[in-house]
């Protein structure tokens, strides 16, 4: 008997973490499905557990498993975490298509030009009521307001019915560029039915409704005329509403607009290729900005999260591109701080009050808003598409708890499926299966698995200290002239006359000296025997036990 | 012509940051000052900036050289980052009494005892109105409201004049551990005449008066009446007063309570032998908590901060001395998360909502109260001492330029002094010089300098992989057999036969293969050409360049 048809739903990245958002929906008969995959996003490393890793990716391999079922990827927007891994990940996937609107088709094409692949297979489509035919799926990008131009929720339909992706979204009728919120347009959409919701949950705990962009204008306003000097702006440099509302407050107050910064620069130039961005101010070379009087200058700069290398960290360390902060001047974070980075936009802060200079964080919240749906806002859209599950994504384990518990308040099914959940949706949503996920690490040109021990290793290097140890062994299978060792992240100690080093020489001289020709002659136990004499050694004199590497050469 | 006498004050460690408290008072002639120090604490080490160090402590080198010139340590309260340090750094500094209550004597024996110090030199002292001479140095200890029992502000008295010390503190009236806070005592103490108030500056940024620490017990009695399961709440071990409350709390709702986590039974251990415990609810010995109705158990957890060995990650993640979390029970965070530990408390908190068990998070702030001072408070402590100038400490360089700008509106003199600034305080106060300062880290048994390269290595191995490169030379002097590489923290490559490091093997051998016989004989010439191919390689294959260690040997 063959297997009845059936719509699954999988979330290879983004449900249990906010960040490299990777969905899949499948249709047709169990193990026959076809696929489209919406979104393919990064997120990013840190020390504390990816150190020296350049981007995190989600591990694609179930999908790629199933690669020749994929009729097409859906990026719903131009945000690093929907968009930045197409590029990385697209040679694993070969998708015939990527569908996108055009300011996300431009920035798709650049992920996939700088990886090295087609371009050309990005094609650029017009939103609802317009749809897309893929495979057994019709969808159509539903224009929403988020904090990007073109941000789109995907109505998605199928034989077993309609399924609503919200992707990333707030509810604003003023969002300054993109689309303003159309209830109207959304309740459509509901209204015939809708099997699932597949909804952002950032923001579930912030009780409050959403703040509207336009409502930054005043407080900005303010900011720009009364501060004497130059302005400085920080934010996200994918926030390209914020860009124009900072822009535009600062030329309302008579200031000229610089931006510093690579990625913001690139984001204002794909935004005006794609004539989303009209009326934008007009921007000055940095060359130019020291004709201006400090006061009549607004710069907006990269590096809202403390990067280290970004405008805003150089800024408030010295100067950047013949910019200099002084006394008179204002840095204004118009921007959350996520969490983690915290010490470094400390960090930022207490450089600039060393110097004098004033500076606004983002504690008091009147100079950002959130692009996403406040608990009120996420109520207003489970009523809107009125579906039978709601089923939330991109949120922390208790953000997808959380909302889950808030549809079923709201008397709908709430059903949490973290990443690698395969969700049934054909009938009563439930959770059928389970795809193994992960992730995968961009590192300098190659991509490791996060398992895989490389990144373990660095780790380990970091906690513990590296000794290289060479034994030579001559033709009769005797150590040579002495082994030799050379440390690296270990403290020196004065215990012993050479320092640790030597010490460590000695210990292992001394052991393989008392050890007998057959273990001498025995790769596995020599390096046994010089990896317990340097660990005594080690934390007899400095407290540690080090990573070691040993090196055994044998003349013959 | 001797130089006259003058009072000043100096920041080793607390000013321009939070944590590592350690502060200098001299009195008499330029350069032949008598001394006293204040405090002697830690501050914590964390993967970006200092890995695998065990803790971080104020490099006091600029008073060992003036060692002889010491007074005495004076220690206010018994919290890490003002007693910490105080065994570790005791060996270098030889002060020949320190100073401290009962309840931080207590503290500072332990922490001299692991140090394999002579406890017989900490003195408890009575509270002020008694004082206890140092040199030129008149010194009171003045009951304070903090987090923890017999916190004290120093009243020290010179020739010169006096100043007050605020240490840690909070205004609290009903502070559950400790004297309440007596400001008729602080009033009196200010009307014979305060050159200077150095002053705890944590809170400045909070505009809403302090609340009490009795405050809580309504909403945390609620809690424990209300949950059905088992309650857990993490807080500080230090936070004394916190685990009276909480445990009142319990007992007041019919549980019992069980503590975990040696910290925190070692503290309330400390407590009730100095007798500043009294009326503390009994507590279970683990064993025993088994025998108990899952609601009627309170357990007390080590880890707030989401540290991965404590209780409350272990009992996220599983269990913890055979207690074990289900649904029903209820985690509660009766603390801050301070700023960089963000994303481990939602590693916690994320585990807990995979095991549908309940959390309450620090977000709405009813479970916890600062033990610090907000600015209402502060303009309260300003007013009740009246000194002629604000000296703020305990923050970091915007909290200490922020409460110098409060002083100055409220009328005084606002110094801001950071690490190193040295404050002549005998007329009007002003910087005049700098001492240098820095950090030394605890590293297994040794204490290394932040500078001294040893973590900087660790950072380099962690961010770039390392590569051990073995040459050996023949009686010749040419390289013998090829070169031996080995890889650590670096990926592989499917781009050369045999991986990476046969790939580099090869890049050296014809590197070296085409080298000057001259170069050959020449060590370094050696190795940089060892180093040089192994990064263009390495770049050419995997995008990085590693840390390189060569050992060069040489038969003869």
């Amino acid at each position: 008997m063959a297997k009845p048809d059936r719509l699954i739903y999988l979330a290879l990245g983004g449900a249990g973490e906010i960040g490299m958002n990777m969905y899949v929906y499948g249709y047709g008969p169990q193990d026959a499905e076809r696929f489209i995959v919406v979104d393919c996003g990064v997120t990013f490393p840190n020390m504390d557990s990816s150190p020296g890793v350049d981007l995190i990716v989600p591990d694609p391999h179930w999908l790629q498993a199933r690669a020749d079922r994929i009729e097409a990827i859906f990026i719903t927007h131009a945000h690093e975490d929907h968009v930045g891994a197409v590029g990385h990940l697209f040679p694993r996937l070969k998708a015939p298509v990527i569908y996108a609107r055009r300011f996300t088709a431009a920035h798709a094409k650049l992920k996939m030009e700088r990886a090295g692949q087609d371009t050309t297979l990005v094609h650029q489509v017009d939103a609802w009521p317009r749809t897309v035919e893929a495979g057994p799926f019709t969808v159509g990008f539903l224009p929403v307001s988020h904090s990007i131009p073109e941000a789109s929720s995907l109505v998605i339909d199928t034989p077993a019915g309609r399924i609503v992706h919200s992707a990333d979204f707030k509810i604003d009728a003023t969002p300054i560029v993109g689309e303003p919120f159309q209830p109207e347009l959304f309740r459509e959409v509901g209204a015939k039915g809708v099997k699932a919701l597949i909804c952002d949950s950032t923001n579930v705990f912030v009780s409050h409704p959403g703040r509207s962009e336009a409502s930054l204008s005043e407080a900005l306003g303010a900011v720009m005329r009364e501060t004497k000097g130059m302005v400085v702006a920080t934010t996200f440099a994918s926030n390209v509403a914020r860009l124009k509302t900072l822009a535009e407050a600062g030329q309302a107050a008579g200031r000229s607009v610089l931006v510093l910064g690579r990625a913001m620069r690139q984001m204002l130039a794909t935004a005006r290729t794609a004539e989303v961005l009209d009326s934008f101010p007009p921007v000055l070379e940095p060359q130019d900005a020291a004709d201006v009087a400090r006061g009549k200058l607004l710069v907006l700069a990269t590096g809202s999260q403390g990067e280290r290398r970004a405008a805003s960290a150089q800024l408030a360390a010295g100067s950047y591109q013949g910019i200099e902060l002084k006394p008179g001047d204002l840095f204004l974070f118009s921007s959350k701080t996520i969490p983690g980075n915290e010490v470094e936009v400390a960090r930022i802060l207490n450089q600039l009050s060393e110097r004098g200079i004033r500076a606004i964080d983002d504690t008091d919240g009147r100079y950002h808003v959130s692009g996403h749906p406040n608990r009120p806002d996420l109520v207003s859209m489970h009523g809107l598409i009125d579906p039978v599950t709601v089923i939330p994504n991109h949120g922390e384990h208790r953000h997808l708890t959380a909302h889950a518990e808030l549809a079923r308040e709201l008397g709908r099914k709430g059903l949490v499926a973290a990443n690698g959940a395969i969700v049934d949706v054909t009938d009563e949503a439930r959770i059928v299966g389970h795809a193994e996920t992960g992730r995968l690490y961009l590192d300098g040109s190659t991509m490791i698995g996060a398992m895989e021990g490389v990144v373990r290793d660095r780790l380990r290097m970091a906690l513990r200290g590296h000794l290289a140890v060479s034994v030579i062994f001559d033709e009769e299978g005797r150590p040579m002239g002495g082994v030799w060792v050379e440390g690296l992240g270990l403290p020196d100690t004065r215990r012993y006359p050479d320092g640790l080093a030597a010490a460590v020489e000695a210990a292992i001289d001394q052991s393989l000296g008392r050890a007998k020709r057959s273990d001498l002659a025995d790769d596995d136990a020599v390096e046994r025997m010089v990896v317990q004499a340097s660990n005594r050694i080690c934390m007899d004199l400095v407290g540690k036990k080090p990573v070691v590497t040993v090196m055994i050469s044998r003349l013959d």
